[in-house]
């Protein structure tokens, strides 16, 4: 694109803007005169995000300081700590840490997925042990691999077909879905329950495609979760090259045989904390407003998208509506919340200690779909009156539409559902999602893959709804 | 993000599905019960795009074996023998070369910019000469710096603080702007006209702030035009990062000098072409629709989102409507438009051959803003009837929404804008703007920054307009 059109675009550009003032600030100021002033905060808000946006260089630190963060870990330890030490500086009214106790799962040194073709040397093929994953035997295992795509050609190889064997699922996203968090929850129960399936017709251990929508060579990682009622068998993630490699090889190979060989283990619960900052409401400090993200991560990469992008956005969003010196009127809380890859702990603690308390929360919204441009944020609440609710939110939705963001009925976020007993409106933050599965999970899940812009326009739309809901959700 | 939420998402993603359907179809088909069809017909075109989409390995060869591709150069010819040789085997009902001269200016192997501090080595600051500008004496210029930011500033130095100095443009995009088209329209001006408006004043060269909301290492090139009342003066655009030490040095320091040494030429005009492929409308032939991009870019980088993209989209658009089986009632042209960057030959040879036969063309989009996720599509014409048109085109919206695309009155792309006086409906595809000017007119605009399914979803996007306006518009 040149600079022929300039002065056109130029035009074109500030008419847009008008219409788009003219568009937004109308029918609102049908509903109420307040919005107006309403918009204007909320683009300072904006303003504010874009020119001295803090989520950035805080995400470049939690990435390099502390990297990856593992419920458990050193690394979350050390997470906690930062968290916490930046929260301090923030002049908030209280600041803590609630303790929880939350699975400890250490992937070990030894890791190699191997395919063995007649007459050729044994291949690697890129892996990753899956989350929970039992460790092999010191020397491994090998056995013939058999493919399935599907639980209807599982059931029907059975344990004939399947006995001693390790199965392979194969099972692709579907790269039709436009949103491709629909693709992912269409296979993602290979890798939830895929063991457990197989070790009922006496699998011996089970290699799964890796949850994405490009050939690469990066395994993404993920939680397995056994059935008690069948043996423990050894799980892990092979890259969608590796996939492709080995489905080949098992259509031009009569009984392919992998070997499987890792040191994971699952060691006792380990003492861990969500980490909390509030600023106390103004008009009613026992009603309460929840933004966050979760601070553990998988053992690879950096947890950049997932989820240190929803922690450092929700902790700018806290700074944010400080900056533009809003008082706010009901409580309003930063929880990085801890173990949701792998056990949700804290978002359960979290919502267990508020319910107990009989705090009650107004709303609470998660980021963890990645620090990509806005798209959308979704609502939903188990209120019965949660129509109304939405009907008013929705009303707030030509605010949003100059940035644009849409407002939608839709899912939250794991860690802030254990609130829907509360009847809290819950949200989550939706961002454009083609390139989130391209890193979840992986060790390319790395600070480099985050756009500072597309970060802090999060940031801003969090706190943009939640300065709403705090002005006018009762 | 994680697994535990995975039914809850799924249920949602399905109700989510399900409501989408709902909305999408049902005001549509109370305007029109086709609209049902077209719909239908439209995700079929979204499918192939994403599961068989050529785009992208289209983009590769552009890029990696024709690679940037200047109007006037051996490679521009290159891109031109590929393109035609890539629709000569998709079975068109006519595929040619459009004859236009275009301008040749060549970057020649001397560029270098140094800073000159006292008590330290010159140091190298990032450049490139602008597209356009005048060589400096095989020697460099080498002159005192005066930094500038707005035209005032400048105006009041005037020649007393200008003479025989250099002038450096350090306005930067802002920032706040959520469309970074706004930020690049409101400095580009420094750009094309600043090298005459120093020159004014008796300036010696001119060194611009690249066009980049990020602080890198990368100058940004582009067109510079002079003022033929004044002395054309070597003109160049230095990185954000060189543009900032260059400020701090001007700061610090009085009377910081810099050298500029730059051998570019202009060339005679060159004979070259815009690539034509059409497939003849069933009951209109003598009614045309036009799709394209520009063929040339600058001469660094692959030229992959500026706009490779945009040549491979619409190529990819009119497979995708061949391969759905879709029969077009008007004549639908693929144009690669030449010399977009920095002379327009192409797209004004492309209206006044159509204004002197008398073709009448119903629509033109362009899709020159990047291979970036799908936004929305604009809309604009000279045609009084236009707001009629406008509602209609509108009343799409519900079809386009389930991929998260508006429809909106706006600017549409430069190649088909001498198509104004024809009344035709103009329209630019416009995908998220936030990465553009990472790369724009870089070295860095390279086939591994566009997206697969980005890309792929972008020529979706233009195949569904283009499907409906053939089908409806009068």
């Amino acid at each position: 694109m040149t600079n022929f059109s300039v002065s056109d675009r130029l035009l074109a550009g500030v008419i847009a803007a008008v219409l788009i003032h003219i568009c937004t600030l109308s029918p609102v100021a049908g509903q109420s005169a307040d919005l107006k002033k309403d918009a204007i905060a909320i683009d300072s808000i904006y303003d504010e995000a874009l020119v001295n946006g803090r989520c950035y260089s805080w995400l470049e630190r939690l990435c390099l300081d502390v990297g990856h963060r593992l419920s458990g870990s050193k690394n979350a330890e050390k997470a906690v700590t930062w968290t916490k030490s930046v929260l301090d500086t923030m002049q908030l009214d209280s600041v803590w840490l609630q303790p929880c106790m939350v699975p400890h799962w250490e992937r070990g040194a030894s890791e190699e997925v191997r395919l063995y073709l007649k007459g050729t040397k044994p291949a690697v093929l890129q892996a990753l042990a899956l989350g929970g994953s039992v460790a092999t035997p010191a020397g491994g295992i090998r056995a013939e691999v058999v493919e399935v795509r599907s639980w209807e050609a599982l059931d029907s190889l059975g344990e004939k077909g399947l006995r001693g064997k390790i199965v392979f699922y194969n099972r692709p996203m579907d790269p039709t879905k436009i949103r491709t968090f629909e693709a992912y929850g269409g296979c993602v129960d290979q890798r939830v329950t895929g063991a457990s399936r197989a070790a009922k017709y006496g699998a011996v251990a089970v290699l799964v495609r890796s949850m994405n929508l490009k050939i690469d060579d990066f395994p993404h990682t993920g939680s397995v979760i056994y059935d008690s009622a069948y043996t423990r068998i050894p799980a892990a993630a092979i890259s969608t090259k590796a996939a492709e490699t080995l489905s080949a090889a098992i259509k031009e190979q009569i009984k392919p045989e992998v070997s499987v060989r890792m040191s994971c283990q699952t060691l006792p619960d380990a003492p861990s904390y969500n980490v909390i900052g509030e600023i106390r409401g103004s008009e009613y400090p026992g009603r309460f407003i929840t933004m966050g993200g979760h601070l553990d991560s998988w053992d690879v990469g950096h947890g950049a998208h997932d989820d240190g992008a929803g922690i450092v956005q929700c902790m700018d969003a806290l700074r944010l509506l400080q900056r533009i010196g809003y008082k706010p009127r009901n409580t309003i809380r930063f929880v990085a919340f801890m173990n949701e890859e792998n056990g949700l702990r804290g978002g359960k603690e979290y919502a267990r200690e508020a319910i107990r308390k009989g705090e009650t929360h107004v709303f609470a919204i998660e980021s963890d779909a990645g620090g990509f441009t806005p798209r959308a944020l979704t609502f939903e609440s188990a209120d019965p009156a949660f129509d109304d609710k939405f009907q008013q939110i929705r009303g707030w939705e030509t605010v949003f539409e100059s940035y644009g963001i849409r407002i939608n009925k839709g899912g939250s976020g794991a860690d802030v559902s254990p609130l829907r007993p509360t009847h809290a409106v819950l949200s989550g933050y939706s961002p454009d999602s083609q390139r989130y599965f391209d890193f979840h999970h992986t060790a390319d899940d790395t600070f480099d893959k985050v756009h500072r812009r597309e970060l802090e326009l999060g940031a801003a739309t969090i706190a943009g709804i939640v300065y709403l809901m705090d002005r006018y959700m009762r």
